[in-house]
């Protein structure tokens, strides 16, 4: 399959975590050992296997397998959470055969539950047979409340490479992470130094630009590999496949992010908040986040409302000094206000609203030429209904 | 009457600024002049009736009229808004046969329409002609969505004297004001610093403790009379009475706030964050407004779902440093996390849940000795009910 990276095996089984025959335990092995680039959350009490797979990239690079569950997040475990990863690695690496020092993992679900370590070690055979070129079922095996696989492919030609993307999210989407694993595959080796550089800048324009409702969760995590696969030079700055590579990352972060959002629990649209000509990065962020957090401008979205008075409430709550006078705002690219006035007669707007499903709110503030992009979805009645009757 | 201040007369009528029959226009009128101390919004973009209160407060204390209109905020409207704002306490005044400057104002709804200057004069007879020693017709003039009216009475028996206080509030609640008006009415005489101080101070303690939906509207607004009775001794820092009248600002501030959260937008249940031992003051306040404002665990308490990894991530989240070894979490009173582990069967944690319909969360840091109290109220589906079909 020329669209799968070569040099990945890719399984998902049901262990019991999750209710149905859902998969819930996902395994990876690369043939080659990868070089791994990691991004996790800024959450100040961060799960086993988050601090787990930290400790680990800062002292070696290469990896062989990767194991992923859903339903429990192995979070607030204290010691025994930490004991409890190290051990499903170990037998995941057992069956691999493979050192255990070469696996990394992630988990995510309930907090405070500890994993159902037996339940997990029962079906980690089946998890190796199940091995194979695809990722369907590893994608499905991430999943917890999401409604949908989220899976991005790009072909590199100029070196006849190809990577992909898989993500998971749904609830707890904010900047800097959130309940949020995505895994990126590259057949072909890299300068890590190089790739971690790349990731971490990519995040900042993918997943950190996005949020659902606020939250930072324990265990959000982006592993990307790249297969040191023999007779290539490794991909850093001064490789002439480099911005292709950069290019592709970036085009698969940006996807499964926004695919992340669209699935975000609950949305029946996504709503682009864009805020330009601050005096600062900082201010434009603190402005945008106001409004992407807010769940007035939420719910009106929701409601296909063209309250832009809620758009407005959120700009003054943000705490950033403002000249009013300056101050204009876009929904759909229709001014709503201006000028210290609002601009009355959008009866298209109410049409856009209601027949789109990517919706944009554009703040100018006149005070600079800072922007910052943010990206959410609408908040519904079910994501009240999915959040009270979790767990 | 004796629970109801001498001096003050209040009225509210409907104008047809909401809909049916609902009065959507108050007014109160100051037999004597009274003192006037007064609390405002700290969003950025404040209404034209904020601004103007607060310049006039800048200038004098004394003040003889009150006008109050909900369904339209005049927020957003610019000069327009301003001239709209003095025209309609000009006209008011010209009925109460007082002069223009001797009047306050404040608005509540809808943000970025105009006032409807002509409704609005129109009725102002039948206002000036219904006021009465009653407060119930204006109590109800300055609801939006709330679903029932605020009042709250306390006598002051050492100086004869009664506090009433009048507030409105359900969405766009958080810390700092929200849309949120409350009036406190004294018979009594205050010194105007001592007063503004201490509700400056009360504020702090009630209404800038409870949170609805983490927004800081436009147009928050309290405002303390005390009348210049003759023959008085005006209250001061030494006057006998002083503590008295500072406990029934704090008594009736604080129930006002409660009742505020009980009745905010679809709220089920009330819930009581508390974050403890903390090293500083802000550090808890960082984390108890992030449980707080947690939709992950508004909804969890809407469901009674003692889903506790919910406050546990919010509390990493808060990007305050943390002694998780230190760390401890109850709900309703039962631990339910300690020692960096979950503590299991608490099968009476769940029936509170269902039985009681106010919640408490307390978060032990063992890190210092400051904390702080958050109040704020479960998220359910009819909040986004009530607020996808707004205006």
């Amino acid at each position: 399959m020329d669209n799968i990276p070569d040099n990945f095996l890719w399984s998902g089984v049901h262990s019991g975590l999750k209710g149905g025959k859902t998969p819930d335990l996902g395994l990876v092995y690369s043939s080659y050992p990868s070089t791994v680039a990691g991004v996790f959350t800024r959450n100040n009490l961060p799960a086993a296997p988050v601090i787990e797979a930290r400790r680990r990239l800062a002292e070696k690079k290469q990896f062989h397998g990767l194991i992923v569950n859903s339903g429990v997040a192995n979070a607030a475990n204290g010691e025994a959470g930490l004991a409890d990863n190290l051990e499903l690695m170990k037998s995941a690496a057992n069956y691999l055969n493979i050192d255990s020092a070469q696996m990394l993992s992630a988990s995510t679900g309930y907090i405070g539950r500890s994993l159902p370590l037996g339940k997990l070690k029962d079906h980690l055979p089946k998890a190796v047979d199940d091995l194979q070129q695809s990722p369907d079922e590893f994608s499905r095996a991430i999943l917890t409340t999401d409604t949908c696989a989220k899976v991005c492919r790009k072909n590199i030609k100029d070196i006849d490479a190809t990577m992909l993307g898989i993500a998971k999210g749904s609830g707890m989407i904010n900047p800097h992470m959130a309940t949020m694993l995505a895994f990126i595959f590259l057949d072909y080796p890299v300068e890590s130094s190089w790739w971690q550089d790349k990731l971490s800048t990519v995040c900042g324009d993918s997943f950190n630009e996005i949020t659902i409702d606020g939250e930072t969760s324990t265990n959000d995590t982006v592993l990307a590999w790249a297969a040191e696969l023999p007779e290539r030079q490794s991909i850093d700055s001064s490789h002439p496949a480099a911005s292709s590579v950069n290019n592709a990352l970036t085009e698969i972060c940006e996807n499964l992010a926004y695919e992340i959002v669209c699935d975000g629990e609950g949305a029946t649209c996504t709503v682009e908040v864009r805020v330009q000509q601050a005096k600062s990065e900082e201010a434009a962020r603190r402005i945008a986040e106001e409004i992407a957090g807010s769940p007035l401008v939420r719910t009106a979205f929701y409601g296909r409302d063209p309250n832009w008075g809620r758009i407005y409430s959120a700009i003054g709550a943000a705490g950033v000094p403002l000249k009013p006078e300056k101050l204009e705002i876009r929904m759909n690219d229709t001014v709503v206000y201006r000028a210290q006035q609002p601009v009355r007669g959008q009866s298209d707007l109410r049409e856009k609203l209601e027949t789109e499903d990517h919706h944009t709110v554009t703040v100018k503030l006149g005070q600079g030429r800072e922007s910052v992009r943010r990206i959410t979805c609408d908040l519904s009645e079910d994501y009240v209904r999915i959040n009270s009757n979790y767990g």
